[in-house]
C-alpha cells in the first residue's frame, strides 16, 4: 500500500501498449503530474503535443487480461492559476445553419482562483460580468490498454476508457477499467477544473493537475467502464451516436444489477424505469459518451 | 382569471385543428381530467383507443400564430390508485444482442400510495421488495396544434410538443409553444406517476388525472418547447436520434439567452460550457426528446 | 378500366384525410397535373403554397384498411420548359466546417429539352459548360392517407409514403402503398426532371406535370412502401438518421422475400449478403428514405 | 517496376506502424497471399486470429506523411475452392424487433466454381436451390498506418483505409490512401469471393487469395479513401451512423471536384445534385463506409 510520486518526462498520444513508466502494486497510490490537452505544463511551458497527451503507462502488478481496473480518484489539484477554453459552441451540439452563422474559433483563458474556489474568464464577457461558478476538477481522459495490440488517439474513447470528458470522473469517484494486457498499463491526463454536460465548446477549463489515485485489482470482467460516486453507480458506453452510447452503457448498467445485486432482467428494468438517470459526458469527441447512473438508496448488494 | 372546470367526452390521437371543447380567456386556469396512455379513466374503464387519448383541444382566446402559449403546471393529482407499465427494456436502449435475450413484453400494476407519496409494484420483483420510489407526477404529452395543417400521433413529438414523455413537466414548471393557429388548441393527458429518464420501459407508470393548468399568452416566437422551473430554464429538441434532438434544444437555448439574458454566441458558449446540464426526455417515441437545462443562479435577466 | 383526366383547383400541403377530388376504380387510370414544389404550375404562376402541394386526394374504390394501393406509374411529362434547383449542397451532406464554408442558398432555372432528352443550366456555371444530364422524371412526392387520423406535412414521409424523394419512382415503376382509411385516398406531386441520389441540393430538378398512373387494389397488407421496375423488387424505409430507415427497408424486404419467394430468415440472408443493393433516395428532408433493391433475375416466386 | 512475390509468415489484426515485411519502389507491382477472415490459408489451415489478420506491412520507398498512395488492384484470385459466410442478417440492418425474432448465428460454407465463375452454397437453402451468383472478388480490409501513433483494429476503419468491405474495392479499381508515416506501410487481406450491399450478413464470401497490385506514390495530400475504377470515381468516408460516413465522403468529393475537374462549390452542387450515387459499403462493422461516386462521363480535367 505505499504511495509513489511520479514525474513525468515523456508523454503518449495513444493509449496503447508502451513502456510502462513505472510499476505499483496492488493497492499502491500514485501521485504524479498531468499536462493540458495542448502540452502545457504548469509552467505552462508546451513539453509534448496535442492531442491531450497522457501520463503513464502505469504497469498494475497482478492485474491481468479478463480483471478489472479499479481506479479511486482521491485528489485533483490544479498545478497552475489558469486553465483556457475554446468558443464558441462546437457543431456537434448546434442546427448546421446556427453553426454556421457562429464566430470563427478562438482561445479563452480562465483564472483559478483556487483560495476562492471558483474558475473566472480572464477577459469580461458581454453579460457574463460575475460569471464564477465553481472548481470542479475533472480527468478528461484516462484508462487502459485497449485490446488486440490497439493503440487509439487519446482524442477519442472507447470500452478501454479514454477521452470520456465525463464530469463525474471527480475527486471521490472510483473508475473501473477492463484490463486487456498484464499490468492492466494505465494512462491519466487532460484534467479540467471545470466543465458542464458534453464538453460543448470542445474543452472543459484546460490545465495541467497534480493528481493523485489509488489502484485496486478486481478478479472479475466488465464489457465498458464504470464508475461509483458517494451516492450513485454508473456505467460508460463511448460510440456515435449518442443513441449508441447509450445502449452500450444501459447494457452494461443491466449486467452490473444483475451480477452484484441480484436484479433479473424485468427487476432491473423496473428499477431503471423509474430511477435511471443518464448523463451525457461528451458530445463533441469521435465517440461521444453517455453514462447510465442509478442512486446507490435504491441498491441492496445481492 | 376564471378557473373552469372540464369533463371530457372525447379524446384525440393527433394533436391537431379539431374543433375545441372549450375557450378559454389569457390567464384562465383550467382543472380537467385526464385519461391514461391506453385509454382508461379514473374507474379503470376503457373510454378511449391508444396512444395516448388527449383531452382537448382548448382554445385560449388572443392567442395567434406566432406567439407563445405559457401553460403553468399547477397540479397534478393522480385520479386511480393504480397505474401500469412494461418490463422489460425497450430496444432502443439496449445493444440488439442483449435485447434479443430479454424476456417477452408484460404489462405490470404499481399501487400509487398517495398518502405515503410512493409508488410500489402490485406484484414484488425479485430483489425489489422494498423499492417505492415517491410519487412525482408529470405530464408525457401536451402540446399545442402544428403549423400547416399537420395532425401529428400522439405517439410522437414535434416543435409543438407532443409525446415528450420528459419528467420535468412536472408541478411548478411553466412549459412554453409556439403557437401556429388561432387560440393554440392545447392538448393534454398521458400522466405518469413516475418515470426515469428516458422513459425506457416505453412508459411511466401510467394513470388517469386530474389536472390543473394556467394559461398565458406571450407575444413572443419561439422555434421549440421551452420551460422554467424554480431553479431552471430548459428547452427541449423532439427528433431522431438522440444527436438531433441535442442539436435543436441547445440551438433554442442559445436564442433564448440571447433575447433575454443578453448573452452573444461567445457569451453563450462561456456560459454552457461551464454549466449546461443535458436531460433525456425519451428515447423510446418515434422522435427522441432531449432537454437542455441551465440553472437560473447563472443568469441575469438582460 | 376508365381513363379519368383530373385538373385540379386546389392542393393540399398535407397527406391526411381531405374530403375526396375523385372516385376512380380498382383498375383505373388518371391523368391529371402536378405543379412544382414551390406551387408553380404549368404557366410558373404561383396557384399553391410549399411544401410540396399535392394534387388528390383520390378516392380508389375497394381499397379498405390493411389492403395495399399499387400505383402504376404510366407516363411524367413534363409540363414546361424549365425546372430549378437550389445550389449549394445541403447540410446534412457535409462535414459541418465544410457546410459552414459554403457560399449562401440560391435558386437556379435548368431549361428541360425535352425534344433532346437533356436538361441544362439556363446560366452556364464554371467547370459545367456542357453538363446536360438526360431528363428522368420521377415523382417526388406521393403517397396514401396515413393510420390514426393523421395528416402528414408534405415536408417529409412515412409508412403511407410521402416525400421520399427516390429516383426510381419513375415510369415502369410500380409503387406499393399501404391503406389505412377506405379508399386510400391517394396524393400526388412534387415532380422532378431529373435528380441524383439524396436530393443532396434540396430539390431535383423541380417542375411541373402532367402524370399518368393507373391502380389496383391489393388484399394483402405491407408495412413500408415497395416497388417494381423492370428489373428490381425494392422496399423503401423513412426515418433519421439513414440507418434506421434502412433497417425499416430491409425489415420489410426480408418479409417479402418469405410471403411471395419461399425464402425463409437464412435464405433471405444468403441471398441479401450477396446480392442487395441500397439505394439514398433522399438525406435531405426531416425523414431520410433508403430503399433495398433486388434484382428480380435472382428470384422465384414461391 | 520489380514484381515481387512475397509469402507472408506472420499476419497483423492491427493496422499500426509494424516493422515492414518488405520494401518496394514507387511503381513496383507486388503479388502475396491473403488469408481470410478468420485466419484460415489456402489449405484451411488456421494461421492466424480474428479479426481479419492482414499481410504485410509494406514500405514504399518515397511514400511521405501528406502523399497519397495509390494503390491499383490489377487481379484477386481466390486460393482455394470454398469460402464461408454468416447466417442470418446482422443486428444493424434490421428493426430490433425482427432481429430478435431472427434464428441464431451459423457459419455457411460456399463452393467457388472459378470454372463456372460462381459461388453456391454447399448446402442447399429452401428457395435458393439455383442461387449461384458472379464471383466478384473484393478486398474486404486495406490500407496505411494511420496518423498519430495509432494502431487500428482490423475490425473497423477510418480516414486510413481499413476493414471498409465496399464492392468497389475490385479488380480494375486503383485505391487512393492518405500517407501518415515514410513508407506509408501497406496492408492487405479479408478477401471476399462475392459480397452485396453493406456486408450485412457480417461476411462477405470470406476466402484466401493471391492478390496482385501496383502501388503509385502521388504528391498530393487527401483526407480520406478515394477510387477509380474504368466508369467511376469515388470517395469513402468511415463513421457512425451512416449519416456521417456520407457527409465525409461527400466532403471529399467536393475536394476532388475542385482540385482536379475545377468546380466550385455551386458548380460541384449543380452536378452532384444531378448525378451522384451514393453506396453502402458496409452497415456491419464498428465505423459503417459509405461512399460517394461519380461516372466520369460527366467530367472533365480542369
Amino acid at each position: 500500500m505505499a504511495t509513489h510520486r511520479f514525474r513525468p518526462t515523456r508523454y503518449f498520444n495513444t493509449i496503447g501498449t508502451a513502456e510502462p513508466c513505472l510499476r505499483l502494486a496492488d493497492g499502491d497510490t500514485l501521485i504524479t503530474d498531468t499536462i493540458d490537452a495542448s502540452g502545457l505544463d504548469a509552467h505552462e511551458v508546451a513539453v509534448a503535443s496535442r492531442p491531450n497527451p497522457m501520463t503513464g503507462p502505469f504497469f498494475i502488478e497482478g492485474a491481468e487480461p479478463g480483471d478489472t481496473l479499479a481506479v479511486r480518484i482521491e485528489r485533483l489539484t490544479p498545478s497552475r492559476a489558469t486553465g483556457w477554453t475554446y468558443s464558441p459552441l462546437a457543431p456537434t451540439v448546434l442546427d448546421p445553419p446556427a453553426f454556421a452563422a457562429q464566430p470563427a474559433r478562438e482561445r479563452h483563458v480562465w483564472e483559478i482562483d483556487s483560495p476562492a474556489g471558483v474558475v473566472r474568464l480572464q477577459q469580461p464577457a458581454p453579460g457574463l460580468e460575475g460569471f464564477a461558478p465553481a472548481i470542479e476538477p475533472m480527468i478528461g481522459c484516462f484508462g487502459v490498454a485497449p485490446a488486440g495490440g490497439q493503440a487509439l488517439s487519446t482524442a477519442t474513447s472507447a470500452q478501454n476508457g479514454g477521452n470520456m470528458d465525463y464530469r463525474l470522473f471527480a475527486p471521490g469517484t472510483t473508475a473501473w477499467f477492463p484490463v486487456s494486457v498484464p499490468g492492466a498499463l494505465f494512462y491519466l491526463g487532460d484534467g479540467h477544473a471545470c466543465q458542464g454536460d458534453g464538453e460543448i465548446v470542445g474543452t472543459g477549463i484546460e490545465t495541467s493537475f497534480e493528481m493523485q489515485v489509488s489502484f485496486q485489482v478486481l478478479k472479475r470482467t466488465i464489457a465498458w467502464p464504470r464508475g461509483e460516486t458517494a451516492e450513485d453507480i454508473f456505467t460508460v458506453g463511448n460510440a456515435r451516436p449518442l443513441d449508441q452510447a447509450l445502449q452500450h452503457a444501459t447494457t452494461e448498467m443491466v449486467r452490473w444489477l444483475g451480477e452484484d445485486y441480484g436484479l433479473d432482467a424485468r427487476s432491473a428494468s423496473h428499477l431503471l424505469g423509474q430511477v435511471v438517470r443518464y448523463d451525457v459526458g461528451n458530445v463533441f469527441n469521435p465517440a461521444f459518451t453517455v453514462a447510465c447512473r442509478v442512486a446507490k438508496k435504491w441498491l441492496t448488494k445481492g
